[in-house]
């Protein structure tokens, strides 16, 4: 992570004979004008066919500083962040389930159900919007596949930390909790559990602390402690039920 | 092409749920120990879920010459040579098509059927073999969709070269001349239509043909000419029957 500019992708478009050549143009055409966005070009990859379509982009950078920002720069002390609000995209998917499968959304204003559907079909990368943070960051991670799973990988190589995160602290926007209330979803859990937010986690120095503090969209979620005990990830003002769960990956 | 070693992967595996996790690891491992003969490592890629499996590779490599090997650095005169045999691998594939279909194959020796299967699922890398005719190459282009589709793209860009191909010329293993014949499939149309034999074409100039006609394992089939008419492949000794099929990429 950290200051990386993309420059090049590997395509992999896996397509179904369903789908019209004219479709996969378009299809091509839109990945194209993101990419020239980024000043990024499609170099290499594989297209071929199966009975089901999947897409796959691998983006390949520059660093443009000496050292990349890791997920295990943190010391202990460290203060834990995150841009924007979480859980959104998640949210998302499921009224799409939903409308798929003919349930009842008991959400009365649609401009809740519209936004929260935009974040997990057209999610906006804050890659401009960070820029300015990176000098103070100790270490950093994406929430593809959620909160509680980034922490996990985050902590999983040093036995010696653990974090500890205020629950009422973690970012939800009103409309996820406006959702979150009428459906009666515990909005804290999918804060936790919800990926594909493009959204960052990364750690300050508590020197830094007061830069980040100033600025809208950041919010100051936990702390990366010593360990105590068995636990990796300390949740503060929880009442959680259940067990939480993240994407897992097989690698 | 030309003088590239291999370094970096990006693997994007689409799985199956028909699969299981220790085959998925089987599989990752055969891959793993292959990439690691050339020191190369999958350094990212994507991994998801579909109905049928599909695994891809894309290298990425680092060019040991100054300038890299084009599919158009050849001029007039320049002779056409491909590495190794041609069509076995598409009759490896003919065979395996016609064993799931319960359809009779005549052909009796069981090892020219073992030769051709395998070299359809387990190609060679002739890497090593080459390397020593790369200095006197002036273009090259890789067979894996076959002579035909590879002679078309080499002359796509130059509407003034035409090239001439010797269809007695074409390398084809004994075992593809012995299956062809009991099978009454024509061998010269196999050679030019059949992909995925992991050999390569290349020219070489007038000046550099007796440093490769001393060479086992490279034919000369055919030369650059000057384009007359509209044919951008001309075929000596040919009587080949039917229109020439290679596999057709969508991009």
């Amino acid at each position: 992570m950290g200051q990386v500019q993309p420059r090049w992708a590997i395509g992999n478009f896996i397509l179904s004979p369903r789908i019209q050549k004219e479709d996969v143009f378009e299809i091509y055409k839109g990945i194209k004008s993101e990419l020239d966005r980024w000043n990024c070009q499609i170099i290499g990859g594989d297209i071929s066919k199966s009975k089901e379509i999947s897409l796959s982009l691998t983006l390949l950078g520059i660093l443009k500083d000496k050292h990349p920002i890791t997920r295990t720069g943190f010391r202990i002390g460290d203060y834990l962040c995150v841009s924007g609000t979480l859980g959104d995209s998640l949210l998302g998917l499921k009224i799409l389930n939903r409308i798929q499968k003919n349930k009842t959304i008991r959400t009365k204003n649609d401009s809740v159900i519209a936004y929260l559907v935009k974040r997990h079909l057209l999610p906006q990368l804050r890659f401009d919007g960070l820029k300015k943070y990176y000098k103070y960051v100790t270490s950093c991670t994406d929430l593809s596949d959620g909160l509680q799973k980034a922490l996990e990988i985050m902590t999983r190589t040093s036995s010696e930390v653990s974090v500890e995160i205020d629950v009422e602290k973690l970012p939800l926007s009103w409309q996820a909790r406006e959702f979150c209330n009428c459906e009666n979803i515990d909005s804290k859990k999918i804060a936790l559990e919800g990926g594909e937010d493009y959204e960052v986690l990364f750690t300050v120095s508590t020197r830094n602390l007061k830069r980040i503090k100033k600025e809208s969209g950041i919010s100051i979620i936990g702390k990366i402690v010593p360990r105590s005990g068995s636990k990796n990830i300390l949740l503060q003002h929880s009442n959680i039920k259940g067990k939480l769960v993240g994407f897992e990956h097989l690698f």
